[in-house]
């Protein structure tokens, strides 16, 4: 099965699938995505992702380029078209196309592009021996709580963790506290069996799988504090992990090259993984 | 004559110029790019331009989609095959298109998309009368001096000096200097007759404008100062004005409202401007 995209208004072969060269997305960064998981068929929080779609174009005013109905057909059709049962969902919308000028062009049509496709989660070996992180300075702009695809330091910031033999960068605001990965969120669980993680301002991007999980810890008798936490008290925590769309809960083992805990993934983070993983897959059955 | 672009190795018609959605540039503004001003048919600058281009590259490790030679026979087919006399070439290379991954895609052959059009620089009325600009936040990453299309908050801040009634917005530091405009460079002449800009560090983009300005400054009498100026500072400058390969030497009347000088265009800006035509005027005789 050849892979089929979406683009403004046609399903086109994923090799042919193109943007113009003055759409806004690609001149500017004037652009907002979602990546969304497919499990079962199903999405995976749909609802929220839409949400937040919503308010970072309503923060950019973009116009909406369709209804949410229209969106989540179409969702549904580049899902069955690329055969998707458990993979991801990856849309984009930018202002559109028009002669190049910083401001607002008049009459740009936002373009619309999907992608789906298969992936099962990230590498099992990963999820059994736990990653590393590395913490980086966070250059980005002040407004990373708005989801678009003005990413070059997120991509400059990964590509350092990956030639550091790290997993993800934990990015570090001026008060030495972690903001967030650079495609994912970070938390720590304290000696006291605190879970951490940063208060959704303007400062991350608020995960979904963030938010989900949130709403789990509960039934798991963990404690939540949303507040911003040091890189030295992140090297001192029981245990740490990371969330994201398609990492799930990852735990992490090791920051900067210090161990975390005993330097193996901890018993909170495995059943805060499985917890997650059975609340994905029931939304896959309720489709 | 229809508008003709160069999008990776072929001439094509503007409105069918595409470049693949998987285009790093497109999904994580992983792309530079260079305005170059066209003058009697030759190049403006045209070193300089190439030089911070290559510069641009190498602190984002995209590699040299081809020699310069070839970059520059490229930019003049695309002059020629658009008509252009007096006007801009606009060039811009991304990473390249791959598979959707922050880190570095590990054989993407970059992107090169060029266009050219005529323009003959602002609008004579606010050449004659000034413009004003507003104040804003600097909230753009920390590393502007990389002529990245990571623009977004640009936009942003170009739209809202358009809705205010201001020709361009100057973007101001956490400690209340003047960073640069939006998409040009800020200055002021001081009660004292010196002519402040701020120093090229990374906090800005250092304008090829602004550099063969300052090379003119010593034949016009002018001395040259490189700091930070506050907000307060420029209000109460004697001129004001701001450079870009766009605009040429534009004078700026109001800042916040405030008129700077009597509201209406100084003799040092004017003398500037006269200076930097000329200078324009000569590199398209001598092509």
């Amino acid at each position: 099965m050849s892979r089929i995209a979406y683009v403004n208004g046609r399903y086109v072969p994923h090799h042919a699938a193109r943007v113009h060269i003055e759409d806004r997305g690609f001149q500017f960064a004037d652009a907002v995505y979602e990546v969304i998981a497919v499990s079962g068929g199903g999405l995976v929080d749909e609802a929220p992702h839409l949400q937040r779609l919503g308010r970072s174009l309503g923060e950019l005013r973009i116009a909406r380029p369709m209804s949410e109905a229209a969106l989540k057909a179409v969702m549904r059709e580049v899902i069955r078209r690329n055969g998707v049962r458990d993979g991801i969902i990856y849309l984009q919308i930018s202002r559109g196309a028009a002669p190049r000028d910083f401001a607002f062009p008049r009459s740009a049509r936002p373009s619309v592009v999907m992608t789906a496709r298969r992936h099962s989660g990230p590498n099992p070996r990963l999820v059994e021996e736990g990653v590393g992180v590395i913490t980086i300075p966070d250059i980005r702009w002040a407004r990373p709580d708005i989801k678009s695809v003005a990413l070059l330091p997120n991509t400059l910031g990964k590509q350092q963790a990956k030639e550091a033999g790290a997993y993800e960068a934990w990015q570090v605001d001026r008060d030495g506290k972690v903001t967030e990965g650079t495609s994912s969120n970070a938390w720590i669980i304290t000696g006291t069996g605190e879970v951490v993680t940063r208060q959704a301002d303007t400062s991350i991007l608020n995960g979904i799988t963030r938010l989900s999980l949130i709403a789990l810890l509960d039934g798991e008798g963990l404690r939540l504090v949303e507040r911003p936490f040091s890189v030295a008290e992140a090297k001192a925590a029981r245990e740490a992990f990371l969330t994201s769309t398609t990492n799930f809960v990852l735990p992490v083992v090791r920051i900067d090259d210090v161990p975390i805990g005993n330097g193996h993934p901890g018993t909170a983070v495995r059943r805060l993984r499985e917890a997650y993983l059975s609340y994905t897959a029931a939304q896959g059955m309720r489709r």
